[in-house]
């Protein structure tokens, strides 16, 4: 028999941090975790991450081999107009096109600088973009992030990143999300290694993780069942449940 | 004349993080930063980061690469007790050697659990190393990390790893550290982008970074200069304060 629902295409994004402030440590990264929750919520996965510096070649090499493996691929980062923002460069650069300026970005920009001090050189530089490319427009600085094929040119400033991302909401195709549910327990996950690997065998389609820690002086753990079939996610968890239990455990529903 | 100083080595290491849960935006990384800033203070620099799910193939190919390019690389993430911890087979199997039970991983692992129920079969596959390793000891859960040759394999839970990090301070070979200054002003980075940009040119050895912030309804900007030398950080940062003045900009010591 078969089971189309299992054959359904996975849909993968991959990311692209673009910054050397993210690789100095001196700005904590907050792209991964929104980028991720978001993409799960249009049905796509988010494959891999990488984090490169300001340098054309790295990043015209990661951009060329992300896009080759995922459906989609993101950036974040290098879009201002400062001289350490080359992300459109690099990746005009990998995709062998020009940069042009996009004439609605000019007049987006033009629009916002009018009370702002008018439209500079440096300030046109957020107007340009890899020919071809489409916009994607921000309500709040003005500057758009791009759209180039499968590719998505976001800001690297967390909430500008965000609001991009809701402007695309909806508009991308994906396949069934990633659903889970989580049962915490005060218990060294070494006590319940045999539990969860039994279980996940158990059930076709599921992914559980085990992710302990240490507060309160006690060791506990939680853990997550992935799956995109709800009944298996259910069904993980009561597993999960009723293991703990008859090993003399107490479950904490929905995580500790 | 040579400049004996600027062909000094620059060490790099590469940081690889393992783990559905970040990719799922499920946990939040902190991962990044804590290494990042502490390989600077060993005189390398964190070069390029990679985040891949807990799949053996994609954890190889990306150990292989990074090794490849870096003069180091660390792992976090995938060394704990359960089916999903799988660092150390995808490391070993990507090297092309065997998992073995390394004698005093063992020996340590038997003394921490002689009151905690014993070392049962979960808790001993935190033993498990690949061929030739050597550990990396950590007082707080017993499970240690791995060295093998240029590759550090580190716990994921970040103050895990981060006595993981403790035991090898000082212990690696690194060049120059990365000094950097920051300075402040509440000015749109698109009108000093000139100012940055030739200062960072009249300066060999620095590099400038803008980081432009939205706060009290006011934009602003951080500059951040960084140098191995520590009088181009100085000049730069007195060169760009000079200049916002003269642009009518009052320069804010140490950032916003």
């Amino acid at each position: 028999m078969t089971a189309p629902e299992r054959d359904e295409k996975i849909w993968t994004a991959a990311l692209l941090i673009i910054g050397d402030e993210i690789l100095s440590g001196r700005t904590q990264d907050k792209n991964i975790a929104q980028v991720a929750l978001w993409l799960n919520l249009q049905g796509i996965r988010l494959g891999e991450v990488r984090v490169v510096p300001d340098k054309l070649e790295l990043i015209g090499e990661a951009v060329l081999q992300l896009k080759a493996r995922n459906d989609y691929l993101f950036t974040t980062g290098g879009i201002g107009p400062t001289h350490d923002d080359i992300t459109v460069d690099a990746i005009a650069a990998a995709l062998g096109v020009d940069v042009v300026i996009h004439p609605r970005a000019r007049a987006v920009l033009e629009e916002y600088y009018v009370t702002r001090g008018g439209l500079t050189d440096a300030r046109l530089r957020m107007a340009r973009v890899p020919d071809g490319a489409e916009l994607i427009e921000n309500r709040m600085s003005g500057a758009p992030g791009i759209r180039m094929g499968n590719i998505f040119i976001l800001a690297g400033v967390p909430h500008i990143a965000g609001m991009m991302l809701e402007a695309l909401t909806n508009q991308l195709e994906g396949g069934l999300p990633m659903l889970s549910r989580t049962l915490g327990c005060w218990v060294p996950e070494s006590e319940v290694a045999d539990l969860l690997r039994e279980t996940e065998k158990a059930h076709a389609g599921s992914q559980i993780g085990s992710y302990p820690f240490f507060r309160e002086g006690k060791v506990g753990a939680n853990f997550v069942v992935r799956s995109t079939d709800p009944d298996t996610v259910d069904r993980c968890i009561a597993a999960i449940g009723s293991g703990l239990v008859s090993l003399g455990y107490a479950p904490v529903a929905d995580g500790i």
